[in-house]
């Protein structure tokens, strides 16, 4: 599918295709200017017009630095011929497996100061490793990120929801990050399923370095993406530009634990941000590691963030028709089918011997009639049994011995 | 306050009040057709009414059963005498120290074959022991109800906000039931402040029994009410109809602790029919004792239930100015007032050794104008220190001996 703004013939393939990994090198991403830039000449031109020093600004100037004097086709190439090298993939927006929901990512942007707000544009191009298409692999998905510093509950419900998602064929997106984070991608492998974990640095040197077991393993089972070309450090604001592509990739976003002021709430505000299911786990109110999910929980209605508890509510919350959450009912008593009437009149018989009618219901606080025609009904079901011309409770059960 | 349709004048204060326990008595609480017919009538014209047997129906049957052929005069002296020597103490519409905020029971009453939903209506009277004004003790009040079956972590929760809520000079209202509800009158005795009991039988033998050395305290310290006149034994479907008055009595209800099919749920929904404040704490989703609690608070925005976390959030929705929740936040952090560029350069500076401003630019993705503006200010503040011509991170702090 081509969702990009300007059109191109397979021809230009290649060349629209090198400019833009290009561009995502030169340029940090999420930028509202490059977007405005290629959305106004296209990905070849706006590259050009940067290159050839026909474009000001601090943009352009930041570009220059990283260009350092080399033409663009050579910058690609040597791109691409490192890539190769790594076995690390690139898809732009003009490839086939490109995700359409990134393309919403054009419509959060706010005006603001702080360039983590104002730059929410989509990515110019996207680095992977992995045996999966993208937009495959995305379809059915929901991201579920939180705390790095997780506590034990945490660390149960992101495992109860990631495998239970991933055992519905669900794939879980998260951030490849220590606690939370691994341990919804580690649920969903569990399970057999599929896990995308979004980095915030070069896929050939996922970060942090404690889970490289993990990313190994996600690397040939999931998929390992990358805005940033191989090779790239993790800044701290990367985390926060990267959290976009998070929220955008799935259905919704699900925050499973967050202190105060984890970094993960903001990928829940993006996923706000592009109207896509945004959820919570609730926990203990004596945990700190819950009381970001606790203020997620309590924005206001037209804010909203819902509760989840089970994997059966996320899939309502994210799923199509037929995959509707139960409410949860605890298990059926004897009395569940009494009238009011009923219960009442059986409420007023003595636990010990019997009464008459009449006394039974003045008082249960009913009309004699009322009772001289329900009461007869109870003994024959055996809530009630007769006894002296009047009713008492049934006899106990006895046990089974 | 007089909030009776009917006027009354001072010379006739002693029929009405006799008239309004009499009907209390005759009739089970919550009566819409009782509602009615004191509404036509006033109370004591509807009760000649239905002692004289001009009315007909279900309601004028199980009164007259209960009057047994008495006079409601006769009726109405032996059931103050039988108060007087409990020390119980009635109090209908007409006295100074009716709480208003029960009338607004007539205002949700909801049309329905069961009399639980349909006969919502205000009580004619309730019956007390205790040493305050009604009135003035639920003036500043909040419910607290849920589970019986609570667990530890209930009880921390239902001890934390009862106290919290006391300490600050907040009455918790409560059913007295065993769980939830002991642990909430419990809390607020113990912070040496008001609760109050709402029984569903007579304030003379509360139920449960266990509880008997709570509700000696409640009787002492604060106040144990019913709407049932002494004598009255606890039968099911009276717990459901007692809830609307625990909800009606305070600014809001909080449910600390439920079960799927918990009673204490409609409690809240009593609340949130009559505009009252509805919260909920959440708690682990592992807990069944919580599920009931979740929820309610997945309801729709249209029927908002609050989530809470901290006595704060109480008094936010049901304080006054001045009482607001602050947002809780983490401990603030050195590199907090960092702007965006400025801490894309101080993360763009290698660990090891330095860099000059133009690599560092480069590696931030900023123009090198922009970083030779900022480089010299962070090093002045002592986030990098300058080196060799370039920069680099500032030294560790040395540990103090």
């Amino acid at each position: 599918m081509n969702i990009v703004d300007i059109p191109t013939d397979s021809a230009d393939e290649q060349s629209v295709g090198d400019a833009r990994l290009v561009l995502g090198s030169l340029v940090e991403p999420g930028s509202r200017r490059l977007h405005e830039l290629v959305a106004a000449y296209g990905p070849v031109e706006a590259l050009d017009r940067l290159a050839a020093g026909h474009e000001s600004g601090p943009l352009a100037e930041a570009a220059a630095l990283r260009l350092h004097g080399r033409a663009p086709a050579e910058f690609a190439a040597r791109l691409r011929e490192r890539a190769d090298r790594l076995g690390v993939r690139v898809v732009t927006p003009e490839s086939g497996e490109w995700p359409s929901r990134l393309a919403e990512l054009r419509h959060i942007s706010v005006d603001g100061p702080n360039p983590v707000d104002r730059d929410t544009y989509p990515p110019q191009c996207l680095w992977l490793r992995g045996p999966h298409r993208l937009d495959d692999a995305v379809e059915r998905s929901v991201s579920m990120v939180g705390a790095r510093a997780n506590t034990l509950y945490g660390q149960y419900a992101a495992t109860e929801l990631g495998y239970g998602l991933a055992d519905r064929g669900w794939t879980v997106v998260s951030g490849g990050a220590y606690g939370i984070d691994a341990i919804a991608h580690r649920a969903a492998l569990s399970a057999g399923g599929l896990t995308v974990a979004v980095l915030a640095c070069g896929v050939d040197r996922p970060y942090p370095l404690s889970n490289t077991a993990l990313f190994d393993q996600i690397a040939e089972e999931g998929l390992l993406i990358s805005e940033w070309p191989p090779g790239t450090a993790p800044f701290k604001l990367r985390f926060l530009v990267r959290n976009r592509v998070i929220a955008a990739l799935s259905r919704g976003t699900l925050l499973v634990e967050a202190a105060a002021r984890s970094g993960a709430r903001q990928t829940l505000r993006r996923a706000r941000q592009l109207r896509r299911a945004a959820m919570a786990v609730p926990g203990p109110i004596t945990s700190q590691a819950s009381v970001g999910c606790h203020e997620e929980l309590r924005r206001e209605p037209h804010e909203p963030v819902r509760l989840i508890a089970t994997v059966e509510q996320v899939l309502e919350e994210v799923g199509g028709i037929g995959e509707l959450a139960p409410v949860p009912r605890g298990a059926s008593r004897p009395t569940d089918a009494l009238e009011p009437v009923e219960q009442q009149l059986v409420d007023a018989v003595p636990r010990r011997g019997g009464a008459y009618a009449e006394q039974i219901a003045a008082d249960a606080g009913v009309s004699l009639r009322a009772a001289l025609a329900v009461l007869p009904s109870l003994a024959l079901r055996g809530h009630l049994r007769e006894h002296g011309g009047g009713y008492a409770r049934p006899l106990p059960a006895r046990h089974k011995p």
